[in-house]
Formats: structure tokens, sequence, C-alpha cells
């Protein structure tokens, strides 16, 4: 895969502190550490939403419009600092795509069958008690973490309830906030405490227990 | 309130190191701290499964009969030692005892009000990270806290689902663990993470959103 024509660099904190010019596959690798390493101090720092890619470009040295050109916006370039193994936007984006439901399957259902294949192959006991280990030993990882789940994935949940709840925009939020209480106590119960009557259960047999929970939530009757 | 009469304890670790006899209160105090620290290092040590009263007896040169007269049974040793701010058995206990639940409520709807009321005063907030904090950096933790969990909350609550179910005894175990994913994905939510949207909704509001969650969880059609 070749990289598109590159914008251009500033020179800065990230050329190489020997001086010599790297090659540019090298050069590349270097400047996406320094740009993902000024990215993960101004998010740890100030939280991700008042962290900037200007900012996060100013620290690393070089032009905001490479890191755009590498990563994309703020909420990738967030995913790629973090390290996380999948992008959970672009898993609920593709859940979301027009076609990509099965229609004899309930949004809930569909939702949770795609999020457990998805954590049940990839490195999710590791990076979810890496996630959970950060937020209960700092505040600040915690509002971090807060603040890119509210504003991405959350964000986007919302708008689904907006779509389907019957007092539409008025408590697409609480009703988002609802479906993160389920499914983030789904992986806690399942990949960090491994309670084993769920550990033991198929993924598409827990989708099916517990999609209910989330259509109601998303769009049904709340009391 | 004064305590019945006391079992003999037998000479041991528990004494003061100074060797002088201490007065009946200082002794207790004493003794009780000798037998709480060993039934946290034999439960760290063990898991909540395999430690023995015995065992936390002897380490702390007092007689079994000793520690269950200050404790009672090893749920509520473990409680103790563990220093959790509220015994969640006697909690639950309550919450189940005949009388307890107003009928116009569903079961669900009921343990949330009393579950919420509880975590919304006690020092929730930093027991419940605590435990996570363990739980997430040490696999021991995690398995002592699972033990404890699925032998005694999950197990009174998988009773309720064996009473319920249409399937009875069969699935009961499973039926808990879904309710324990929904109920600590709400105190993640909640109090760890402080998603605003959840923070800001009264106790009542969200046992009456949730409730129906844990009805269906513990008595109605899985799939």
């Amino acid at each position: 895969m070749t990289d598109p024509p590159e914008p251009g660099r500033r020179a800065g904190r990230a050329s190489r502190p020997d001086g010599r010019r790297s090659g540019r596959r090298g050069g590349d690798s270097g400047t996406r550490e320094a740009i993902l390493a000024a990215a993960r101090a101004r998010f740890g720092d100030l939280g991700y939403d008042r962290a900037t890619i200007r900012d996060i470009a100013a620290d690393a040295g070089v032009d905001p419009a490479l890191v755009h050109h590498f990563y994309g916006k703020k909420e990738s370039l967030f995913v790629a600092a973090m390290r996380l193994p999948v992008n959970p936007l672009e898993i609920l984006d593709a859940a979301l795509a027009p076609g990509a439901r099965d229609e004899s399957r309930g949004l809930g259902e569909h939702l949770l069958r795609i999020v457990l294949g998805v954590w049940d192959v990839a490195e999710m006991r590791a990076t979810f008690l890496g996630m959970l280990r950060s937020a209960t030993t700092s505040e600040q990882a915690a509002a971090m973490l807060r603040e890119f789940a509210t504003g991405t994935i959350l964000s986007r949940i919302a708008g689904l309830a907006q779509e389907s709840a019957p007092d539409g925009a008025a408590d697409a939020e609480y009703r988002a906030a609802l479906v993160a209480s389920q499914v983030l106590g789904l992986a806690l119960t399942r990949y960090v405490l491994e309670i084993d009557a769920l550990k033991q259960v198929s993924a598409d047999d827990l989708a099916a227990a517990i999609g209910p929970t989330l259509d109601r939530y998303l769009s049904g009757e709340l009391r």
C-alpha cells in the first residue's frame, strides 16, 4: 500500500537528535511515533475534548495537515494513540451501514453480535483491562475515556435513539448511556471478571438474550 | 451493645509482642485485627472458595469458634476483611425478605431501588474503584472477587431465578450472571466513568428504566 503524497512537514522536535536525515520510510515511522506520543501526552493532560490536532501537531513539530494525512479525524488519532487493537468507531459505522443488518434480527441483537464477534477474537481482555486499570487509577484517565466515549460512540448511539425513540431527541443521550451500561457491564463480567456462566455462552446466544434490552433502551418505554 | 460470652481463645500470634496482658477491650480489637489480617492474606492467596475459617483462625492464633463468634459465616468475614462500607449480602437478604417489596413494583425495580439507594449514600465510588483496580491489576484478586460474588450474591440471585423462571433450575446461573452484567455495568458507568446522562438521573427513575431488564433476565424469555 503506498501513501498518497504528503503535505509539507515542519522542522521541529520530531527531527532526529543525531541530526542525520533519515530515509523516507524511517522518517515516516519516526514522524508517526512523534505524533502519537504528542497525542498521548495532550489527551492525557487535557482530556479528549480540549486536546486539538493543531496543538498535537505543534508538539510533534509537524504541520496539522500531516496529522490529518496520517490519522484522519481526531477520533481515529485517539484510537491509534491509545493503541486500541480495533477501531470501535469503524466497527460501529460498518454495523450501522445500510444493508448491514439481517432484518430478521432486532437492532440490539445485530449490534451485540458484531461487538461480541470482535471482542471475542481481538485481545479485548487485555485492552479492556488496560482501560479499566487507567480509569480506576487516575481521575484524569477516566475523564479522558468518558469524553472520548461520549463524544464518539455514545453520540452515534444517541443518533440511533433519536431516529427510533417515541420521544425523539429529548432523552437520546440517556438512552445511549443505558445501552453503554449494559454493553460495558457485559465486557466487565465476561472478559474481566470472567464469570463462568457468561464465558461459556456463545456470542450469538448472548446477543439474542441481551439484544431486546438494547432495543428497549433505544426505542421502548422507559417507565 | 455487649458481646455474648466469648469462646476460648488460644495463645498464639495474636498475643501482644510486649507480653503484657491487655485489657478486654484492647485485647478484643487486637484479636479482631489479627483475624482480619489473616483473612485478607488467606483470601488473597487462596481465593474465596479455598480459604477456610479453620486456617484463618490458625494463622491468627485463635480458636475457629472465636472467628465465628466475631464475624459469623465466611461471607461476613470476607466483607469485614475487605472493609466494604456495607454488607451486600445483608442488603440483598433484607430486600428479599417477605413483605419488603411494594407489590406495585416489579422485583427488578425493587432490587435496583435498594441497591442504588445504598450505593448513592455509601462511599460506593471509592469502594467500587478499589475493587475494580484490584481486579484489573491482579488475576488473583479478580478470581477472589469472582468466587465471592458467584458463591454468595449470584447464588442468591440464581435462587430467585430458579423460583420464577419458566425453565426453573436449568439456566438459573446464567440468568443471575445476566443480572450481574447489567447491575455492575450500571455501577461502572454511573460511579466510575461518571457518564453525565446516568449521574443526573434519580435512583428511582433509573430503577424504573432498568428494572424490567432484570425481570426479563430473571424470569422472561431469553430468546
